[in-house]
Parts: structure tokens; sequence; C-alpha cells
């Protein structure tokens, strides 16, 4: 405990409550202003009329290539989706390289393939870019940061802090794909089920949702932490209570097989092709319909509703019927997992 | 020269003729669009009628603190200044964090306390951030980028590509000032008289020449390779020969004794806090006499013009009245630095 408070651990990036402290009680009070001080995926500001989204990400996933994706697909894909979670067409992006010297340049053309085929799948255009070298052994190979901007679409304001009791809780699919991908990539683990990052853009999918409902409340996508990392946040910021069903929830059998035999809990593996929605009921059918008419979407689903009871906090009514909460990701789980 | 053409050098990122190489040949040619392929400091794009700046840079200076300044102040005063250096007033900044496990928090706090000292005096607010944190080994301590997004302010069009023949040269004050101190702080070595970065974030200055004259055509900072560098870069983007006198250069006793010492040029030594202009012979005095009112600019000069002959080209007429062609920095002078 006393060593927490005076040196970084890898925990303080996993997306877990320590993350959540760092950030809260280290990070923002220096820099405090209105906009950042709402800690959403996105920034959102208004200029000359017009409302804009402002988000940025550095990416550190290792290795660098793994199944279903590599890092320059992650980076421009995490970018889009945490404008997209604003409600925001996604318009720019920058790309700024850290690269330790001695990369091939075979592995850095792959790395740029990917994300050229990202961008042109999200239709995002990269306007500007930085790239620096450091000596060997100062950095992992590469890292990326990818910062992006987009002009907020009509429907609403979403915000994590927007849940309202009564809304349903949509999942746009299967939960701990990437995770688990990355992590059997790392260790080098073979299952009988191989199992692909789910790394996705989604801008177009909530482009989608927005047409045909302007009764979306809150999106996210469930990154670092997991699915339930991501219904605590939003449990918070809304001062909601969040009921979901265990048997709603998708979990690919490779996932569940890994899960299983390495001691992890889906729920908390991180996903960078997923999104959640809270959506007021009236509108939730048509919105689950809109999503799983996306290519990413097939495997959506209504798993759980926003209610007044137990405030800040998540509850699962598991397989069996009993109920038990899911807290947040204590400490860390996968590091550099994206 | 085999090993250069298949993994990636330190000199790639020096900002040097190879690195210029790397940018042109292997990282913009996938990514490719009008924008982008303007290469200036910043990214210029038009949004409801709206004219706005993009820009992103990663720091990776070694080590984190320096006399005058450290990575925290160059981080917010480096992307303000490629803001301003198009003309823009800087508005948002993001803030992205690699930190390797171990860093104290007391040295983080110090970096965001200078982090908000240099926002504050910017003008800038920093809105939506990441944190990432890479295993010990895996990082150098702690790595940041900013973007920043800002408003182009009217002035004409300020691009790499604008410099005309007959424009003088304005520099805003010495050279080399915060690559010999990064690099006296890193080695260990103390001179006689001490040298102290000139980080600093030149908004302010690049508003008030913009409210004297609207034929400023060209605005650069002069970082990586130097003032020579950028000069060569102007040159070659706005295809103009650069004539500039040697002895209108400032350099301060300090750096030009660790750089007779170190046997470096500091025409080619990074700066942070400089920036050249190229303006209309008309009103090349009061813009300078405005620089010179800034409290970044006390040591402003005019330090030559653009002509139509050696087009491509960067001549210097040496304190001895010889001629010499400056080169764009070659390899790797001095790495991380910024």
């Amino acid at each position: 405990m006393r060593d927490r408070n005076r040196t970084i651990l890898l925990a303080h990036g996993s997306g877990s409550k320590i993350s959540h402290e760092l950030i809260e009680k280290k990070l923002v009070p220096p820099l405090a202003n209105p906009i950042l001080c709402r800690l959403d995926d996105s920034a959102v500001f208004e200029l000359n009329g017009s409302r804009f989204a402002f988000t940025t990400d550095s990416y550190v996933v290792s290795p660098i290539f793994f199944p279903g994706g590599d890092i320059g697909r992650l980076a421009v894909c995490g970018t889009v989706n945490d404008l997209a979670m604003n409600g925001a067409s996604p318009l720019y992006l920058s790309l700024s390289f850290i690269i330790e010297e001695g990369l091939s340049f075979e592995e850095l053309e792959r790395v740029l393939d990917s994300i050229r085929d990202a961008a042109v799948e999200a239709g995002v255009s990269i306007i500007t870019g930085d790239t620096k070298v450091v000596n060997r052994g100062t950095a992992d190979k590469l890292f990326i940061n990818t910062s992006g901007i987009g002009a907020v679409m009509d429907g609403g304001n979403i915000s994590g802090a927007n849940a309202q009791v009564g809304d349903k809780i949509i999942l746009s699919g299967s939960i701990g794909d990437h995770g688990i991908a990355v992590m059997s990539q790392r260790e080098g683990l073979r299952f009988s089920v191989p199992v692909q990052s789910d790394c996705a853009p989604l801008n177009k999918m909530v482009a989608g949702m927005l047409a045909v409902s302007s009764k979306i409340h809150c999106l996210r996508d469930p990154t670092r932490g997991g699915l339930a990392t991501t219904l605590n946040e939003i449990a918070q910021q809304s001062d909601v209570g969040i009921k979901i069903e265990e048997e709603k929830i998708v979990v690919h059998d490779g996932v569940r097989a890994a899960c299983e035999l390495l001691g992890f809990d889906p729920l908390y593996v991180a996903n960078e092709g997923k999104l959640v929605a809270f959506v007021a009921p009236e509108d939730a059918e048509k919105v689950l319909e809109k999503i799983r008419q996306d290519r990413y979407g097939g495997e959506a689903a209504i798993i759980g509703e926003v209610t007044g009871d137990h405030r800040g906090k998540v509850v699962m009514k598991t397989r069996l019927g009993a109920s038990r909460i899911v807290d947040m990701l204590a400490g860390e789980l996968l590091p550099r997992i994206c």
C-alpha cells in the first residue's frame, strides 16, 4: 500500500479502480476544467456554432501483431470508437509514432498498411503526424498515439452521465475476444478454438443507431477493464443502478475456455470492437435491430436495464438465478492489452 | 547503407535528411491525402465555414528534467508552437502519458505542474487525456503526446510553401539553447556559463505579429535539426533560395563554448522557443519591432532574405565574408532532444 502511493505501478494503466484514482486524484485536479472533468471517452466542445469531439489514446499493446489485428488497426479503431461513443462522426486523425531503434521496415510497413485499411474502412483521414525514434531498450518496438476530431451528430446529449432509470442496456456482441487474443499471442498459448481480436471501427454502427433513435442516452466501448468496469463507470457517472443478466451476455467458446483455464472473468477482459448503449425502453428494440444489421453487430442483445435501486452499483443475475454485485476491476488483469 | 534500408535507426527521428526520407517515402505514401502531403507543422482544414489547425507531437526527451524546463513544459509549448506556426490560435490540447512502471509520483506531479503552468501561460485548455503504463524497461520513465486544435487567425495563407522572393527572414532570438541545455544535463557536463533551454509558448508573439501585418508568408519553429534544417525545408517547399548572414544570428556564449568543445554547429542544434518568419520586405521592420516587444523576442533580428538564385538551397555569408552552402542535417546530432 505504501509503494502504491509513491510510484506508478502497472495497475495504474489497467482501467481498474487504482487507474481511476490516479486520474481523478492526481492527473485531473491540476488541469481541471469543465470539459476535462466530464471524463467521457472524448471531449465535446462548441466552436462557431458547431459541436466537435476531440480524443486521444496512446497504444502500447504487446505484441504489436496479434490474431485479428495489430497495433495499427487498434490505433485507428480505438480513437474512431472514442469519438463515436460521444455521438460524433470521426473526421480527422493525427498519428504519432514512438519507434524503438531496430524496428524493421517490414514491420513498420505492415502496421502502416493496417492503419491505411482501418482509416479507409472508418472513412477518416490522417492529416498530421510525428515520428520519434528512441534508443534500443528504451521503448518496446513501437508505440502509437492517435488523436481524433469528430463532428457531433444530432441525436441528443450522449454522455456517461446521462443514463436514465428504465433505459435498456444493449451490448453489441460477444465479450473478451480482444484481451484473450492478445494475451494468447503474447504467452504463446494455443487453444483448440482459436480466438481473434474483435478490433473494429464502430462509427458506422453508431451513425445507423442515431439515425433511428434520438433516445440513445449513453454509449461506451468496454475496452480496458472490460464490460464490468465500463458499466460501473456509467453507474457512478449517472448515479443509477445497473442490472444485467449473465445468460444474455455472449462469450465465445474459445474465450470461455481460455478464461476458465487461466482464472479470468470475461466480464473484465478488454474488447476493441464492442459497444454498450443505454436506450430509452420504447426505442430499444429498433436500436437493437439496427445494430444487428451492422457487420459488427450480429450478436447484439439487450443484456439488462437501469434501475433506481443500488445506485452506483452493477448487479448481475447469474445463470443459476442468484444476484451478485459486479465490481470495477480492482488491480491489474492483463497489462498492455491496448 | 544496407542496414539503413532495413531497420529504423536513431537518425530516422532526428529531423535530418534520413528522417525526411522516412516520412516522405515510407510513412506518407500509404496514407496520402492533400492535407497530410502539405507537411506543415500543423494540418489546416475547413469545417462549417471555419478554418482549424490540428497537430500532434510525442515527446521523448531524456532526461525529463533539464535546465529551463522539463518534458511537461516542452509538451505544451511544442504543440502550441506547431499550431501558432500555421497562424492558428491554440484552443484545446489533448494529453497522453506513456509511463514506465516505477516512475515516482513526485516526478509525475512536477511534470503535471509544468504542464499546468505552460497551459495557463499559453491560454490553452487540456480537455481530454489518456494514461498507459508499461513494464519496467519497456519505456524510459515518461513519454508524453500532446495534440492540439487551433482556430486559424486571419492573416493570409501561412505555409512552408509560401515564402516569396524578396521576403525578409526574421529570427526571433538566439539559437541552440534547448539542445545544449538538454545535452549538458544528460551527459552531466558543466560549462562556466550555464545554458538554459529556451522552451516557451510563442502563440502570443505570433498573434501580435499577425495583428500588425497580413504579409507574413511563412512561420516555423526551428526544433529538431535546428535553424539550418528548417531553412532548408522552407527553401525546398517554397522552391526559393535563402541567403542568411552569420553575423546576424545570435548564439549565446555558453552555447558557443559548448558547441566549440563538442564539435557541434549551433545552426543544427534544436530550439524550442524560437521562430523564423518570412515577411514581405515592406512589413519586415514593423513585424520585427512587434517581436522584440514580446517577452521571448528581445533578441530578434533580420538574418537574411529570400532570393530567386540557388533555389532549394540555403547559402550563408560567413563572418569572414565567404559564402557557404548550409545543408540539411545529414544524420543524427543529438538524439532525444524533444
